[in-house]
């Protein structure tokens, strides 16, 4: 009986091993352009309007691919993260400056990966300085406008590499992804619930991996073991 | 020559550890209610409002007060940092959290503090889901009340301590400031100029610390340094 388990714990450490070689297989060589954490749209010079992204899946998602021999361009929001040397890390704020890295970037890469939170909506006129709170006033409104849509804008191009899209959403989850899958003609879609011990500022995470043909459910687990699974997933479509 | 330099800077010594005695000899069994950081004002569950104060400079004076023998209590909106622990730390996200946190505190301390950048407006009506992007719209209204005026509040009660408030502004600093010391009733405050490189997000900051019959100009410095050259200032009044 101890021999037999020694050989299945043998035979798993294997199957790992194989598992990890076909990956680096597909990846070695390949580049991927990624986008990580939030966007922080200015309303002032000391006010912004931001979102609770922490940037932890897309930088496991980063490191594990330039583990896996992969050419990585990480472009990220304000976010506390570090990110190894292999990783060509571009610092931006807003979305639209996300979006001048990303068209700067996307034509080299055989796979875009958007796990950024961009903000929909900027404010439509950014004060040049720190708005005032007048005395005789109690309500104050703020307009805003749309910004671009930088995963749909990639997947419209003709020379478009590999496009994942992530959903993040409190409610009707998969009805939600797979509708922004077709609608922005993404090639996978990563759903991701959101909740009060889920997806935001967490480091353990449960995705939902979405093409036009497949979708598979990965459990709850950390972001980066996710990182993994969702490497895998690509590789193999 | 030599001698001379010797017993100068033996002087100089003697002379900061007699400016640090009589800090403790003030400061000691004294209780400061301290504020610190931003606040945030939801939007719905993924996206707020937010402001650029780092905490440092409030998390610098609570750190220097309770060295000096004061017993702390810091209300600290989201912040990345840390602080030892002779130090009661209060974490709260929003601007009413702050505010209830304060008027259950202010009343046993000798000394309040407002150091925090709390938000002016807060979100009318946040949303319990997130907000979903309407394809047909291009433009979308936030509308936005006022905050409790926290430092404000204090500053009325009958049985107040000594008040001091921080007024950070990118133009027309000193006037700003005196007149929100007087508007407020404050006894104290530190006007703050922020811009590129100083003030908030940064390490090294200046300031001018006003009251109704002084005001005194602290060059740039760190915060750790600031922090006390402030509280002394508060111990000579």
């Amino acid at each position: 009986e101890i021999f037999e388990a020694v050989e299945e714990v043998k035979k798993q450490q294997q199957q790992t091993y194989q598992a990890w070689l076909d990956l680096k297989q597909f990846w070695q060589g390949k580049s991927l352009l990624i986008t990580a954490g939030p966007t922080y749209e200015n309303i002032d010079p000391v006010r912004f309007i931001g979102n609770r992204s922490s940037g932890k899946m897309g930088f496991s998602i980063a490191e594990a691919a330039a583990k896996a021999g992969a050419k990585v361009t990480l472009i990220t929001g304000p976010v506390q993260l570090a990110v190894s040397d292999q990783v060509k890390r571009i610092n931006v704020r807003s979305a639209e400056q996300m979006f001048t890295a990303v068209q700067a970037h996307y034509s080299n890469a055989d796979c875009f990966i958007s796990a950024a939170a961009v903000a929909d909506f900027r404010v439509a006129d950014i004060a040049e300085q720190k708005i005032k709170k007048q005395s005789d006033t109690d309500e104050m409104t703020l307009t805003l406008v749309k910004n671009p849509d930088i995963v749909a804008w990639v997947a419209q191009q003709d020379d478009k590499p590999y496009v994942v899209g992530f959903a993040a959403e409190t409610q009707n989850l998969i009805e939600y992804a797979k509708d922004k899958l077709q609608r922005k003609n993404l090639d996978m879609i990563c759903a991701n619930q959101v909740g009060e011990t889920l997806g935001f500022e967490q480091s353990e995470n449960a995705l939902t991996l979405i093409t036009s043909e497949q979708e598979l459910e990965l459990s709850l687990a950390t972001k980066d073991e996710l990182a993994v699974q969702l490497l895998k997933f690509i590789s193999a479509q």
